[in-house]
């Protein structure tokens, strides 16, 4: 741990019993939300920070879970005690969507109607179910108004969503290598993902975990193929190059020589599959897909963010080719035309999307500068 | 068919006795490669010009093969009378490389050694090899020197190799959309390819013709990946937008919505699981990844070039990110200090590295002019 971090921090859960009906179909009669928080709500409560989580995050965004905790949560980077979203200043909030794997109802969970696992019959959420879901927990804790949501990726659509449909529930609205939209590219790398998943005889369509099967291969061919969309081509080049790997572990025994690259690769699927329920993958990138923020309004972006009130930041990532710079400007130039206040700023960095998550100084200090403004 | 098509034509057999040592370890006692021809050898057999087919071609790269033949060869923008490779001037060859699936020796052949089919056993050809068993094939119909060697992506690596390995057995080498070595994503995205085909229970290690099974899944899975990396993000845009499909043909009976850009990437997958051999795929994909052209001369390009003796065409396409014009400059910037003649043009076109098989008026102009100035 270091001096800025948080140290060891909790997770707590909240559990609803109201329904939550989703957009596109189908509800939870009762469900759970985990989460963790950080920093103190101060007494009027206006100093409420909500993160929104990316294709594969969680609710534990920052500190350590035990002295002996070897890694912090996701966004350590940014989240601590003189950081850019400070929590000496700020009540930060972190959960878990639903449909998720980490604690939050999602398709492991038993469903109560059932008695059995949700499996594949778990609703498909939405973004803006999530943000709904999140207002909900809002209430329980006595937030009435976000000082700010911030989110990268598919944390960013959620936060978008947040200022077009709670308007009057957030100050300022963070959007970090984002899009309004995927484009028909994203939507055909996550098919291969779901694809991937899908044809993995482990994955028993959906029901493996009552059938005590994985689709440990399928799940972590999914994640190789985002993997290789988070980072750009001179970050892989830099950092693997052509090399070939002496005496690697290569499990396909087919004696050929194998690159660094495909190494490292196989590795980060194989952990991935051991940690993140097949179910809830295809689920969170069918929520990116099928996000698109001015769809309800006849396609027309400027429209939406009209009835937004809040103040926006927008950051992307020079190398960030899945959701490039000209993804975020779209967002800009709408903000603009739509007469709301934002900034901009586009970070050289080398990562491609991954940027978002790394210590990268001329990031956090925009955030920083832009989150000091934030009156609480 | 079209004035300017070739009309019905045949592929022919040629079969070699003397063992072919591949450049990796192994070698094939015998072998036969299938190819065509189009147009007349002239007396002294100086109009021959060589086409090098890319991962998923073959010999057949013009013409008809029927009267009923829906489809032309791969090639049949830029191979006939008139058209850019001129049929009435060029005596033009295209075959089929070992290890392929489409008549040449390949991992579907029978091993004369054991009686059995090859499977994964064949030995691992690599684009040296491709070159020797083209410039034996050339021995066989009687060309000493080709008029031109020509190829697009992985063919235009074989050009490459050609003009190092051979200088005094080609005048002018044509380069389209290729590379002097992959880049680490390239090389990542070929082993999310091979991972699809090896972690289908179906591909039984390679055996599945033994054992009477065949990895389609993995291989459609494999085709959509590097479909995805052939188009360009705008082409995508353009093509398929986020259209919804409308009571598709979706197999998954998830009961999901679908995207039409996801429809189209299984039929296009399922379609070349019905035709292509797994074994071969992986084969084609690990010659990609392991060309270098510069590895024998110490990573040093200009040096390789120094021995060349021909002509370069060199081309590349600005949509394309695979093999981006970047990595065309970089054969350039090669050529220009190893004091090589060499024209070079980036063709504008929206098509990514598909470009290089279609018709694109600008890219046919360029072909045709450099190819007028070939003599014969």
């Amino acid at each position: 741990m270091q001096e800025h971090d948080l140290g060891i921090v909790s997770p707590r859960i909240e559990r609803f019993e109201e329904p939550l009906h989703f957009t596109g179909g189908g509800s939870l009669p009762t469900y759970e939300l985990v989460y963790e928080t950080y920093g103190e709500l101060n007494s009027s409560a206006s100093n409420a920070l909500l993160i929104c989580h990316a294709l594969s995050g969680h609710h534990h965004a920052a500190g350590y879970h035990s002295e002996t905790d070897r890694k912090p949560g996701w966004w350590n980077a940014c989240i601590g005690p003189g950081k850019p979203i400070d929590t000496r200043r700020f009540f930060v909030v972190s959960l878990n969507n639903l449909g998720g794997c980490h604690g939050s109802t999602g398709p492991a969970s038993e469903n109560p109607q059932t008695g059995e696992v949700f499996g594949p019959e778990f609703p498909q959420p939405q973004v803006d179910d999530w943000v709904d879901a999140q207002a909900r927990l809002a209430d329980r804790l006595g937030i009435h108004c976000w000082a700010a949501v911030v989110g990268g990726s598919l944390g960013g659509m959620q936060a978008m969503a947040w200022s077009l449909r709670y308007p009057e529930r957030l100050r300022h609205c963070v959007v970090i290598a984002a899009a309004m939209k995927l484009s028909a590219q994203n939507i055909a790398f996550n098919e291969i993902a779901r694809r991937a998943i899908m044809s993995d005889p482990g994955y028993a369509g959906g029901y493996y975990l009552r059938e005590g099967k994985q689709p440990t291969q399928g799940l972590a061919l999914a994640r190789m193929v985002g993997h290789i969309t988070y980072l750009s081509d001179d970050a892989m080049a830099s950092r693997f190059g052509r090399e070939l790997q002496p005496g690697s572990e290569d499990d396909t025994a087919d004696g050929a020589p194998q690159f660094q690259i495909e190494s490292y690769l196989r590795y980060q699927g194989q952990q991935f599959s051991s940690v993140f329920d097949a179910n809830s993958y295809v689920l969170m990138t069918r929520a990116l897909d099928l996000f698109d923020l001015a769809a309800a309004y006849g396609g027309d972006a400027v429209a939406a963010f009209a009835k937004a009130s809040c103040d926006y930041l927008v950051l992307s990532f020079s190398t960030d080719w899945r959701f490039s710079p000209a993804r975020s400007r779209e967002i800009v130039d709408a903000l603009l035309a739509a007469e709301r206040p934002v900034s901009y700023a586009e970070i050289k960095a080398d990562e491609g999307h991954d940027a978002f998550l790394l210590p990268i100084p001329r990031y956090l200090a925009v955030l920083d500068a832009y989150l000091k403004r934030v009156e609480v």
